[in-house]
């Protein structure tokens, strides 16, 4: 069982194991939030989906093959001989300075203006979604979700025991129509929104992106009903067509908090992203972070100072950005030549995450073991819905297999999906009935395939 | 303000702050716990004991200049030659396998036989412990930790909002008959104990140990009132006089939930600790670390591996002991030298700290600038109490320092006290009256000095 972010081609754990029948002597310990906690039902077949044979369009794993090892191993052993006594010692709850800096200059590329000292370094933006969490929302409070969300997001959102609301999105992301009768729904339930969580640019997993005057409605309603936004951006460089949209924050200091990572444009596995918060929360995030690990990685954060001090990272995106680029092209041909009717998808214009849709009457979760067993894995629909929906659909992505083998995992795809829809034909009974409901699942809007 | 775990020597960051003045726009909109966070009052001071003029007898920081910054160098040189492709990688959720291995082979030096299965790599001990308070405890949920208990626990206890109680102590640690008596009142109030926090060797920050005998009847206890413990051991491989006593854990496997770290074995930088729970127990905590931070830090997982794998660990741990001995040495020379009748401490068998009384009439908080101004920190008794106790007490720590400057440090500290007895007899107004209730700070039994 590999337990990467998202399901991974590690090598997966040898499956023996002890004491698996035992039953929970704990459970009637546990906190509430606890109970709330379960290895999600799909986590076995991904265990499977982890084998070689199986065309994974599953993970959200970076391809980090590209990067320079020989820099990277020779900028360490400096640093272990220059700097090894502090890099190895405990450093600030907030961060390492330099780090900060750095910071906020990879930040420069995407519009934003900022110090250095409303940075705080974290584990991740895992990490940095889960202390904001900490600090805003009690038990019950609500949280707006794009429809659909990143699983990783509404996994924090549960632990703190949050009321996930989902607000729809169209081609351009969160519609602003559906943020307002969001709103007004929750003001006439008396229930206030503690934050927006957003990903403006290049979805997860929806693949969508908030075009410039989108991201400007969504702020004027933030404004207008003091709605603050979290605003994640881990895919923000990697965009294939254009220069970076303006990202939230640059567009507005007060109302945004925004989360970056060095996991897609640099390594995941320093495991170093951060939160630009405003000063007064930010003071709060770093004791927030004291007390969760007394500080974020230190070795980490001269590691990847380093790399940014000794490497042409900026050349190095640029390396990513089409590598990636060339995975895209291949998925949405592989889906348009083999992928049945009634299919639909969009075209990503960076990031690594297609979102398709289904022909009715198919449901993905409930395929996913005969996919497994045809060589291709995928994660459902309902994976990034806190409320049952997304059963037609399915995220795929492009970012860590070869483009041979992500065309050999669409062909697969359209075998299985071939036999499912031969199979609703005949019986009528493969999936559920279509959802409906506050939040419809994002659909792509044009059929790519008639 | 450095912001390490405790008060250290790591340069202080710019003291000019932008907008300090600024009131929080968002204090209505945070958590009821973030209400709870707040800088501590010292925390202006250390920034000034930070300063080199100053002996910090303050900081919890390992002295790390021993290792062997050449091996470690081209151990991670060659590391990134080799596997950078999968320790710069996103990684397993529980750890990587190769490392929770190597970590059960270190607890082996304790008396524990465990399972590679059964652990979860942490970001560090502090993360161990934030997970196993997120999985047991809702707020208002009663805590046991000893009188004094270590700073960065209670602030996790504090941020999960638990009503800490403090268990008095003697000079063979955790009071068996004050437990006791803490369960009965609780019972007596109808409420339950999620766990015991306890530190078994080589206390943070009474400096005691738990004697064999004194660990079997604290698990008698534990076991007779079903009370689970949470051994946290930082310290257990680097005591002075004898082979490690059987940890907690070594001697109950159900009962026992067992916080390990690399932070003074190795180094601190590359947060790396465990958690040795039972199966049940270990399955919520890797689901708990992925909401946390999807994963531990991989690269710094493949770090330690690779200097357990190089270098010789176990010789490197004498080494630590025999400098860390000779600067306790030092400070109970320097101590029985310059301290003014009426001050007491214990000599500690290993770890870091010593635990010092004051006379009657003296407040080690109020005292705290005076000090500094002298050139000397510590840390006031009272930060590790959450009931106020602890004024006549403060903790110092031998660790960091070198021995010339420990002992300077002690003279310094002696000239304060002297002038602070010499106030308290003219004025009689320096200190508070002495503490008391129900859990006494632990007081050394014998005064080492008349």
């Amino acid at each position: 069982m590999t337990s990467s972010p998202e399901p991974s081609s590690r090598p997966a754990e040898p499956p023996v194991r002890r004491r698996d029948t035992r039953l929970d002597n704990y459970v009637d310990r546990y906190a509430v939030r606890t109970h709330g906690m379960t290895a999600s039902a799909i986590r076995a077949l991904f265990a499977v989906a982890n084998r070689p044979e199986v065309v994974s369009l599953a993970g959200g794993m970076p391809n980090i093959t590209d990067l320079p090892l020989d820099v990277v191993g020779s900028s360490l052993q400096r640093l272990v001989l220059d700097d090894g006594r502090v890099a190895m010692q405990y450093g600030s709850g907030q961060g390492e300075p330099m780090l900060r800096e750095a910071i906020c200059e990879v930040m420069g590329l995407e519009g934003i203006a900022a110090h250095p000292d409303d940075v705080t370094v974290t584990v991740g933006s895992q990490q940095g979604l889960d202390l904001v969490t900490r600090l805003f929302c009690d038990p019950g409070d609500v949280v707006l979700c794009e429809a659909p969300s990143y699983v990783g997001a509404l996994g924090v959102f549960r632990a703190y025991q949050c009321e996930v609301r989902h607000v729809g999105m169209d081609a351009e992301g969160l519609s602003p129509q559906a943020l307002r009768e969001a709103l007004e729904v929750l003001r006439q339930q008396g229930k206030r929104v503690k934050f927006l969580y957003t990903i403006p640019s290049f979805h997860n997993p929806a693949g969508v992106t908030q075009s410039e005057q989108r991201r400007r409605e969504i702020l004027a309603i933030a404004r207008e009903a003091d709605l603050l936004l979290i605003e994640d951006n881990p895919y923000g460089l990697l965009g294939f067509d254009h220069e970076p949209l303006p990202t939230l924050r640059s567009l507005d200091s007060e109302l945004v908090i925004y989360l970056g990572t060095f996991s897609k444009t640099f390594a995941p596995g320093f495991r170093i992203g951060w939160v630009l918060a405003p000063h007064a929360v930010r003071e709060k995030l770093v004791l927030a972070q004291e007390s969760a690990t007394l500080c974020p990685p230190v070795f980490s954060q001269f590691a990847v100072a380093a790399y940014l001090r000794d490497h042409d990272w900026r050349g190095q995106i640029k390396v990513f950005r089409e590598m990636y680029r060339e995975r895209r092209d291949a998925m949405i041909a592989g889906l348009a030549d083999h992928l049945p009717a009634g299919c639909t998808w969009n075209t990503p214009a960076g990031g690594f995450f297609v979102w398709v849709g289904l022909p009715a009457g198919l449901d993905a979760q409930a395929m996913l073991p005969r996919a497994v067993t045809a060589r291709v894995a995928y994660v459902p629909g309902t994976a990034f819905y806190t409320d049952g929906f997304g059963s037609r659909f399915m995220r795929l992505s492009y970012c860590y297999p070869t483009p041979e083998r992500i065309i050999e995992g669409t062909r697969r795809l359209g075998e299985v999906l071939n036999r499912e829809a031969a199979l609703h034909e005949t019986f009528g009974t493969v999936g559920p009935a279509d959802p409906a409901g506050p939040a419809l699942p994002y659909q792509a809007p044009r059929p790519n395939q008639s």
